[in-house]
């Protein structure tokens, strides 16, 4: 009874104080921008822990090659993948199908999901899965968003290359399974794959691709933010639902343009069982975009919207 | 006074370590797994409280018979699947209603709400009946569901058939006041029954089934796994939004192969009501289907994900 | 600094507990139903103060009649009910404008928000009107919502009669300023006005209101549950997504049969602006339906789901 | 470890009170309102730290202008304008290129993600918008909102016009954006900019304007009531949600009219880059309207729904 009570008095007050600040910033929210731990200068034992940095992932750490949690992550990572495409890519034939007016003559226009029952499973699918997964792999399902992680020093190297081959690996087998589904409709209909729109040159696409993808990496970041965090303890369970609603937005507006990548294992799974020349020509933008728009919104969280910046600009504040 | 004030120390070191736990996964969350107090070592006493496993439910527990909360349960069951099959093959109805070309001349094409408006209905009522009798009978409102759980022994024996007789009579019932409502189109519009798709062999039927349910049961044993209660304490209020989604993704993605099934209540009541040779020549579909789609996923998450396989794999760690 | 202490050491067991309470439940939720507090025996006396019911308002009570809050909570039905209709009658007219091929040649037949949209301007609008008015008047919005409460003697026949009034100024005045706004077709597209459909009878109709307004119903009832809302302390926050899905679901289901009511305030309003014989005749059906819908789901909640059935049925369990 | 436990002392009452605030206040929401602890006299000491306000923001708050977090908010509104105007202009486009029957002659109807799919990317940025900028700038992406918080005295007028300034050069940009991407297409389908609709006069125009933005503001306003933030401390979180779903209602409602603004910047951007005469003859529409509307929304906040009301009615009740 003793050695819990002590613990529980040592551990106490971290809980309490962030509770106050909670409170605290409850009251300023929507309001003001809130530096009060950084600018009220007190507290700082307290503040310090609440809102510092987890130390930034190693680049390789041999350690975690040896745990079994780390192949786990990637077999949750891979399963998630997998069911990603399987019923994004089943929704996108099925919808083709069913507006195809040569083989419906019952309701040719409106039969299928429609291009927003499209977006809606991209972006429900990702609500879902890293809800499911976040716990396990952390719920990356994309190796843009385990790039943008990498960048900034979330997950080391190791993993982030297991997570994006499990996830490439993970996106094959779901489109194969949509193919071995649709065998009739799979190919004619395009095989989901992510192809440039006819009137698109290049750059647009790899525009549309890299502001699509900054969209979803700002979002996985202001969600995942340590800072939010030690405010707001509810983030972590409610961060699927602006993640998953940052990939429905970007669907609703790129998919006229690249039928929206911003997922490289996505576009490269659909590219590995659809094997036409339009989808391999292209392929290198659902790279190149997603990897870049990570970068940015990797950089533009830590080094602008972070502490980082703060740090950089140093005496801003004092000089002025 | 006295008492509680034991009463509270005893306790709180408890809450304390999980509130600790808590923030420490949040910083660590969606970047690393979080195998932490299992292998912290430390702090065995009170981290084991917060992950342990409930013991497994007892095959036949006859007690159980005894308690009138067994019965508000299946009543809660009875209930929840009658509106639900109330609800949606009502808006299947009416879209295929409004969508006939011979029975409407002024907007044959879209008058209805789409088959995004079905999964919606399918997906929405599901998240609504599980918030509202999760606390009665544990919202399962679903026959697989329910196998799932007895599978990971989560309820008896006894519970589970119950349940499932509780919800197949319910189907029957919501159906039946379908019909009853809309006696001139029940029949002429297939009724909402579950059948094989022209084009679909009964293998591609059984896969949509299998991988549609295995997307369920994986979402309810992500929201209800113990570990993540004790990490988030929201997860049980949360949990009815993504297996609402999870309910719509599936239906977005395979309407068009089997009309989606992924719930043998469902199924059963259309085709009782309906009762044409079609849909109870595929019934069996959406019995073996769903129920191997909830067997694999009671499984993947138990022996592959949580700590069942952490044991089975033993010494992995100590070995590599 | 000693008051403090005292006081935080005997309100903290109710919270100590009650957070014990909490993490016991999760570990069950989805899986067995809940009697635990009632049932282990011990703790009786802060497991009471959790679970135990608020006392039933009183029918009349005089001194209400003298607070502000009285007034200001009408004042807030009032607004909330009139920008409810306000934005639902204006979708409605506004999809059938552009949907009418005489005046549309460019896309006649998807130019409007669909029938999907209609159900989620009025599921949407009471998500949001319940969250901004949960905090000032309940949130009803719907005299078949006040009628239920007032039935499970959460309000007094006082509040329930001046709630209302105010929803039925409300909705009046919300209609008066779409036909302001929309003279040329507020008419011409039946002005929102809830009507039986061609080929439903009166029974048909009245059993969806009935049924529509139970789904409502009982999902605000298991919302607000003080049983829930002592294990999960979230529910208030999140009752409103609930809530308004349900009126969602229930509008894809029933607009094809009566236009969906399941508010006697809306149908109100909008027969008194459209003020039309056949939005008259049937005008019973609206105030009839929901009554019966929110008393069965009053009733279903209090006497079967709830403590009261308990009570009721007495020494089941002894006798068992 | 003595240090934090005085520090525990002295703050946990004020969580312990607020956590038995909030459990009476589940018990009674929903179904009365609360004025509890203005009411219950007692435990003022306690219960007026949870419900004061902050005091109103300075007019001109000269230090702000030198600290970082003003320049780091100003730079994370200019950014979250940009992609609001860009997704959302983007899916305009998107939407009109493919219902236009003399580009497309495969399925001219329901090509496009529909007007519901333009109203679901319009409330689906905010949504998340507002959840990764709130806590850095607020959140506001919209002069009409900062303008009401403004009113309010949550924000200087230094911060609110900078941030104003912020919003419609990122406007400008997120449109120039869409402009480059989809150069053969943007002016040809009106360039996503706001212009009253034919057959609805400038009066209708503003009142739609002043009632939508009237009903966005009014939610922002009850998500960041400081008095709902002490009974629930989940708001803020969940505040981005039915921010976002105000938004999304009120433009199902308001397309056909205005094409819908209630967010001065977006129709200044839009009117920019598109340049031409009609959207620059209706723009005053989109500044007036909104900014009634968020002026009348503070107001019914401030003075009717709060405290400030209580004191302006003074002695109402102990006269009565």
């Amino acid at each position: 009874m003793f050695a819990p009570y002590i613990h529980s008095l040592a551990r106490s007050p971290l809980f309490t104080h962030s509770l106050n600040e909670h409170f605290h910033s409850l009251k300023h929210n929507m309001t003001k921008d809130i530096e009060t731990t950084a600018e009220q200068g007190g507290g700082a034992e307290f503040s310090a822990k609440d809102y510092q940095d987890p130390p930034p992932a190693p680049l390789i750490d041999w350690e975690e090659l040896t745990k079994w949690s780390l192949y786990r992550a990637a077999i949750a990572e891979f399963i998630a993948t997998l069911l990603f495409l399987y019923v994004t890519v089943l929704t996108v034939i099925g919808y083709k199908v069913q507006t195809d007016p040569v083989k419906n003559t019952v309701d040719p226009d409106c039969g299928g999901v429609g291009i927003l029952g499209i977006a809606w499973a991209f972006g429900g699918m990702i609500f879902i899965l890293v809800y499911c997964t976040a716990g396990i792999s952390g719920g990356h399902i994309n190796p843009a968003v385990t790039f943008g992680l990498f960048v900034g020093r979330k997950v080391s190297l190791i993993r982030a290359l297991l997570y994006m081959v499990a996830q490439c690996l993970g996106a094959i087998c779901g489109c194969g399974l949509v193919k071995a589904f649709q065998k009739t409709y799979y190919n004619s209909y395009g095989g989901g794959a992510n192809e440039l729109q006819d009137g698109f040159n290049k750059g647009t696409g790899l525009g549309a691709e890299i502001i699509g993808t900054f969209v979803l990496v700002y979002t996985v970041f202001s969600a995942t933010d340590p800072k939010r965090s030690a405010r707001d303890s509810h983030v972590p369970v409610l961060a699927p639902l602006p993640i998953g609603f940052a990939v429905f937005m970007v669907h609703l507006a790129t998919i006229p343009i690249t039928g929206t990548g911003i997922n490289p294992a996505r576009s490269f799974g659909a590219a590995v069982i659809y094997n036409q020349e339009k989808a391999w020509d292209d392929q290198w933008i659902f790279w190149v975009g997603p990897f870049i728009g990570a970068f940015v919104a990797a950089f533009y969280h830590q080094y602008i919207l972070r502490a980082a910046a703060i740090k950089a600009l140093g005496s801003f504040r004092s000089n002025a």
